[in-house]
């Protein structure tokens, strides 16, 4: 076999990078794997606009289908997005008998069960190492590399644009909004930013991801998800003064046969290796036993690395197909009759520090009735630190706590905010700080 | 296939941790790969040793060649080490027709051509991911998931021992001496560090891992090599007054038809992610023209992390073994036939950035002589900065230049240690500073 036909389904920003790599880098590959990888079918509701691609005559077309039931077609890709088309040509492609690449979180957080169930009984490969982290190889190092270790935990910084966000906010001390506006004026937030802010995206990841390391069924409907339109500046310089930068983070944990995932902004020490991914990109830590912890780095979204994750993808099932070993590798991971349905632990039940601040009246016994209340509720405060001081108004007061349990947290937080002397809704931070963990 | 019998040759360090993973390990293993990997046999001249593993009766022996030679045996790991028996038991169990995984970078770097032709030609694997970098998966992203780029440098923390030991100068502001007894005292050095601080331990790595990028045959031979001890903390002080850290990187980069592959202590700025990688952690950035830019980060060293990424090899090889598929990934990224000769361009022909700092006697004019003879020589200073100011004695005259050739700067530093107002031999130490290229 010295050749793999390869159907192109949306010719968008992704899916006209991954022609760019399979035009510009031809004879690259070639001398690496050893057979072309020819684009032969590329379908797109638009065919007339120029990408600055040259496809041959023939090539393009507007349906769709025609790519699905081409028998010559080997692999299709899926580049349309969405959970509505693109799952209904996944499902007939698989049909037909064609392996698959994707790069659709949404759609596999969402169905990814039945989709790969579906793959798995036509014994076809379905690929989607573009799905989570763009560049970063971080479902090739799930499945593969590590697959001799006990996975414990995943910490990632996931999406590029709350990343961007939150570094502007941080840099340059202005409110989530203008720091947005930024975003989107340079391409990295959509027109509707709210996939992306309310942390929707990134629980479709870390959704994905914590199937493939512990072995569970994905289930997005149970990742408790935050997103990062409440932060302000003053929280971001709190947190600088107690040594901490706030990132929106995927936390992916097993414990005692269950598993916290969940998405929100949390702060984390400075010297922490995340701290220091700034801008646009991505980051995540693996823990598992034997390797102790990891780190893959890169762009976790953009045209050409989510290109360049897509084109691996490719690669590995064209050699699969030279050598006749389709489904070399089990497609989430564990074999399928070792998937579990593993629960997902309610946010109200996990336990870890907290930054708290409330916006209280400056006056005598205030602090002592906050921390009275904290305390019945067993929240034990580490450090308390009141700002200014102003007569008859409010001032911010900030505490770190000691590890609680978070239904805890939240009873007394409501207990406090009903109090006449708290004048805002009082504003909690998780904070992941393993080398403090008391 | 639902057995896969794995021999190991040594059973020191890594390789007790690879028998310790296999055995906790082994119901997850199977969970995840669908047949068992059964540690069958284990040679090492050391039987009686209690390494805290429990092997069934028949399992130890003395005698590599009955591992080699066993006809059950589906996998030989080779873990001895060195370029010796190592070489020889690799070879005659290639001969036999066995799969191969080594850790041995030495044994990779020295003799890696030859042994790679072996197992081509005979059809098997050789796979060596824990032969650089511990358990960052290096290998397998620069075979597998960047086969769409063009990789076009490698910037790397590759040796534990040496980024402790420069760690420990850059906190401590010890002499280079003290912090490798400590180094050794913590057991991250061995009593005889040579292979480590002299850079060649780096050198094998990046020597492997040129060729795995860029499509060349392995050459140690000509890769630049120089070590940490000459750093002081009083250059380690310099650069953070510059804004850089100094670390021992591997550098390689692949320009214009040639090569670059060199191993030196190096400044970057603090605000690159590896200034940031301490102690004994490992990391490495590949730039490549999809991706952009990507990092691993990791313990490169050590048992378990090392027999992770050994683990993870015995599954790539059991999962080609059970699908028929063995030599399903080229051994060196791209097809034997494409492997070119690309030359390693000399030291002297790099052009980058320099520290340089002289001993000068505290007269006037010996500014005005040393930078004379650096501008003859075509090297123009960026800054200067004298400390201290010692009547008739010597002070520490250091600057840094823009780019220039290696060949000049040497010939102007020859120059410079000839003068009478210049009491010791200058300082060189060579900028890797991406954001200043001029």
């Amino acid at each position: 076999m010295n050749n793999i036909n390869i159907g192109l389904l949306g010719c968008g920003t992704v899916g006209a990078g991954v022609a760019r790599i399979l035009l510009d880098n031809k004879d690259l590959i070639t001398s690496r794997v050893g057979a072309t990888l020819t684009l032969k079918r590329v379908a797109d509701i638009d065919i007339t606009t120029d990408r600055g691609l040259r496809f041959e005559s023939g090539v393009l077309t507007t349906d769709a289908r025609e790519v699905i039931n081409d028998p010559e077609i080997d692999i299709v890709v899926e580049m349309i997005g969405g959970e509505t088309v693109a799952r209904e040509f996944i499902f007939a492609a698989i049909e037909n008998g064609k392996q698959i690449v994707t790069a659709n979180k949404a759609l596999l957080a969402a169905h990814g069960n039945a989709l790969f169930m579906a793959a798995a009984q036509k014994g076809v490969d379905l690929a989607f190492e573009a799905s989570v982290g763009g560049c970063m190889p971080i479902i090739k190092t799930l499945r593969e590399s590590l697959v001799g270790n006990r996975i414990h935990a995943m910490i990632g910084i996931l999406n590029g644009t709350c990343n961007y966000i939150l570094s502007k906010i941080t840099d340059d001390g202005r409110p989530f909004s203008e720091a947005l506006a930024q975003a989107q004026s340079k391409g990295y937030a959509e027109a509707d930013p709210a996939l992306d802010i309310e942390g929707r995206d990134t629980a479709h990841k870390i959704a994905i991801l914590s199937a493939l390391a512990y072995g569970m069924e994905i289930n997005l409907h149970d990742v408790y998800t935050e997103g990062i339109s409440h932060i302000t500046p003053m929280d971001i310089e709190f947190a600088g003064q107690f040594g901490y930068k706030i990132k929106l983070l995927a936390i992916s944990k097993f414990k005692e046969n269950a598993v916290e995932a969940r998405v929100h902004p949390t702060m984390i020490p400075v010297d922490n290796m995340l701290s220091n991914v700034n801008g646009t990109l991505n980051a995540i830590t693996v823990s598992a036993d034997a390797v102790d912890e990891i780190m893959l780095y890169g762009r976790g979204a953009g045209m050409m690395p989510t290109a360049s994750a897509v084109v691996g993808d490719l690669v590995d099932i064209s050699r699969n197909l030279i050598m006749g070993a389709t489904a070399r590798v089990p497609l989430l991971s564990f074999q399928s009759n070792q998937i579990r349905k593993i629960p997902i632990r309610p946010i109200s039940d996990i336990i870890t520090h907290y930054y708290l601040r409330f916006s209280a009246l400056d006056k005598p016994g205030v602090l002592s009735t906050i921390s009275g209340i904290l305390g019945k509720y067993g929240i034990s405060i580490k450090t308390a630190y009141q700002k200014g001081r102003k007569m008859n108004g409010s001032v911010p007061l900030v505490m770190l706590t000691h590890t609680a349990k978070e239904a805890s947290a939240i009873k007394a937080l409501n207990e406090i905010a009903s109090l006449d002397v708290v004048s805002a809704r009082p504003i909690m931070i998780r904070i992941e700080d393993e080398n403090n963990d008391d």
